[in-house]
């Protein structure tokens, strides 16, 4: 057995048994170990970033990890904007990244660099596997380190000779601790708060916003008049009829101080202070109110169900938690703007549906219509970094065959990574993409405004306009064999998208909207 | 003056009056400064990818800095890969990376990250600039930086606040210092050596690939028998008829060892010693022949024309450089293959052309059908990070307006950076971009079995196969608002590639050919 086939043999034997990837040369004895190993699943994408981000989707949705293939250094740079996003998810992930040969690596051949400070930028756990001896056993702590609560993002770099010299050695699963449970005094204290009587916040985060949290967490704002928020860009949160409404923190901050506004204790649970997204000029980037005591009940890294059920417990023994009625608007009609493509998939949005949301500005009502949809899970753009929702969905459809996954698009973000819908085509994933066509980067129009900046010519706006030429997002799909369709009206809209979520396989909406800004 | 306003006046005054920009909230106040400094031209891109790649071919054909303007971590991290390939290029380019504020980092608002990972990773010089003050004087020193000889990829990293803050002065331009000469003993040595009648060759990297540098080398081969050989993938090479014609080492290490066969001594100019591209088992990376003495003429910092030239009043006072006679393939006709393609591109490539190559393995047979071609410039993928020709092919169009730039790629690579021809549709660049359609990473194919890896099933053939579904170019190129066909014969390629290049404003080909391998 050589180093790969170890490799791919303790990845299965772990439960990773999908790997996205995009290889090159030095990855073509791990290419040819899947033909031996076919418990592996490759899935190929046309670009890392389509790579990372659908191996972000997939964990996400699973909570175990996909293994991703990157080619090199290069390759792996290719896909640090979307192991960025994966990491600030917290998503299980282990990254199997080529590298030339041990003794080649002196030689700075065209292809080398410095992988470890890339490995380092975005990894929660990162290694050197030089030994096919050693490979199967550093691929098995690369799993459980992926598995550590809740999640972490590893990496683990593949030296070509590692991978085709004999004598590699598959590894044993090694076993994962549960999640840590926080202590009892951290309980109590929380309890003692919410006692008081005085304005308080829960902040849910991490995987904290997920239905058993979600359940405990309103039970105890109803028994206590405490308020819930999540926080800004959940990794994924489950919501819609049946379960706890949960408001989330706005993305600007005059959103948050308005919404934390008298709070007199923020409790943490999974999350962090809130801060805002940018600095502004004479803006407070600290968003938790001068006169408000911040109390941790939960780490994102310790059983957040756990401590939340054993606050409700005590707290709230006798209350039910809140549960949002099923509830849609009505089908909309007349001018397709970013409030009635809202309304459309609030009304339209199937059952058990999982929505990958990188709308941007265009996607601000969506959280109102879709709260008394059917239930679904929502992932959000969780570290900023866009060109992640069309990958993000991609995976998610390769975790959940039998879900429809809805993509929700800005056309700016859509083009960081827009060949995942390639991959969405080749794998025929129950993908919807809906592409908000405003032909702007219209959040930099109003950031534009927002810090401050004066503008007195047309160069700053030139480079905020993504019309001139107009993108045709039909034609662009079409040409990676996604059929897609054009909308100006309500009606078309709707039309198009029942018709796309009746299909299977994947399909594209050009949206065509103006600017909300 | 704010500090965002220095800087761009300090850019314009050290004449960078290019900038390839994909910016976000934190780089606003520098997006606003562009309508108080118009000297300074802003060019979109869709993804940073294209930004650094355009930078690239901008620096390589002027011999002058561009600037990029890129967001933040995640931002920087898309353009990584071009960078790499211009930073082996040794490209002239300035990176301005703009930051959160200063103080807004310590709080880990969603997009931060460890920035000096990156710059560290792709720049020979970086620095962060976090007072106004400073950032004019920073700036004059990042373009000086940039323009030592030959070229260095600077990145200075522009924090919010200092870019908004008041107190901004701009600086003069630094003198830089000429590229250094080499001393008399290396010429002495190698006219030496040249003296001996033993079989030698020189082998001619970075800038020594151009005219003065070429002419020079070819009366040396003349006078005394040397072979010439460029490096396997020369940054910008000048060639064509009038020019002296030099092969350039093969991609394949076994095309090397034939090439260097029974040399005895090889001299260096502006190049290294050759290795193989990728480790493979039991061939050897190092190609320089075991009884094969290596001599250093000049190292790629240093003046390769005033070397050359010495070395050649020297050992060749009395002889003329051997020039190629204009020499040009038939028009084919029958078959689109690679063959025919590159036949019908040395039939009809215009004067003075720039050809900005990533054909990969459907290109083998370019250098041969243009060698007689009316005189071009020859731009090949330095770093072997795909995804490089569709950006550098844009900003090398922005270089030199007026000169036509033909983009050779092939499919599997044009799908990294694809939105180039989005960025040429909005400049009107007269860019002719053929795509080399094979439906195959064949290149890949090629090494699978170069490696020895043994295949034995589907699996590993079909993450080399990246049709199913077919990428259709044509309506790619479409959707970016670039005239686009598709030809099947030589007929109908020679038609379509004479008619583009007789158009102005960009235009594609979708060349479907059979792989080669």
């Amino acid at each position: 057995m050589n180093g790969a086939q170890a490799m791919l043999r303790t990845l299965v034997d772990s439960g990773v048994d999908v790997c996205f990837a995009n290889p090159g040369t030095s990855e073509m004895h791990f290419v040819a170990a899947l033909d031996s190993v076919p418990r592996m699943r490759g899935v190929l994408g046309l670009f890392e970033g389509v790579v990372t981000g659908a191996a972000d989707g997939y964990g996400r949705m699973l909570d175990r990890p996909a293994a991703t293939l990157l080619h090199l250094g290069p390759g792996m740079a290719n896909g640090l904007a979307n192991l960025h996003n994966a990491r600030k998810a917290h998503t299980p992930m282990v990254n199997v990244i080529g590298d030339h040969a041990t003794y080649h690596k002196a030689l700075d051949a065209p292809l080398e660099s410095d992988i470890d400070a890339l490995t380092g930028w975005c990894s929660d756990w990162s290694h050197i596997s030089t030994r096919p001896e050693e490979i199967g056993a550093d691929t098995a702590r690369a799993i459980a380190a992926a598995r550590t609560s809740p999640g972490q993002v590893t990496s683990l770099v593949l030296p070509a000779d590692t991978s085709w010299s004999a004598g590699g050695t598959a590894a044993e699963p090694i076993p994962v601790p549960a999640a840590p449970k926080v202590a009892e005094d951290a309980v109590a204290e929380v309890a003692k708060v919410l006692g008081l009587g005085e304005s308080t916040v829960l902040l849910l985060g991490g995987n904290a916003v997920r239905e058993p949290q979600l359940r405990a967490a309103s039970r105890i704002a109803a028994a206590t008049g405490a308020r819930l928020f999540t926080e800004t860009f959940p990794a994924r949160m489950e919501r819609g009829a049946g379960l706890p409404a949960v408001e989330k923190l706005g993305y600007l901050s005059e959103q948050v101080t308005y919404q934390l506004t008298d709070v007199r204790h923020l409790v943490l649970i999974g999350s962090r202070p809130p801060v805002s997204f940018f600095a502004y000029p004479d803006k407070p980037s600290e968003l938790t109110p001068a006169d408000c005591t911040v109390h941790q009940l939960a780490e994102f890294t310790e059983d957040t169900v756990d401590a939340l059920e054993r606050l409700a417990d005590r707290v709230a023994p006798d209350t039910a938690p809140v549960l949002a009625e099923a509830s849609r608007p009505a089908v909309p009609t007349g001018e397709l703007t970013a409030q009635t493509v809202a309304e459309a998939i609030g009304a339209l949005l199937p059952e058990d549906a999982i929505v990958s949301d990188e709308a941007n500005t265009s996607g601000l009502l969506l959280p109102m219509s879709t709260a008394g949809a059917p239930r679904h899970d929502w992932l959000s753009l969780t570290g900023g970094a866009i060109g992640q929702g069309m990958p993000l969905a991609t995976g998610a459809a390769i975790a959940c065959p039998d879900r429809p996954v809805i993509s929700l698009e800005a056309d700016g973000s859509a083009m960081y990574t827009i060949s995942a819908l390639w991959t969405q085509a080749r794998e025929q994933s129950n993908v919807t993409t809906v592409v908000f066509s405003n032909r702007s980067y219209a959040i930099l129009r109003m950031e534009l405004q927002r810090v401050g900046a004066e503008t007195t010519g047309t160069a700053a706006a030139e480079l905020l306009d993504i019309g001139r030429p107009d993108l045709d997002f039909v034609a662009l799909a079409g040409g990676m064999g996604v059929p897609a369709s054009r909308a100006t009206t309500a009606e078309e809209f709707c039309g198009q998208f029942s018709k796309a979520l009746a299909e299977p396989g994947p399909h594209l909406i050009e949206a065509v909207i103006p600017s909300l800004l």
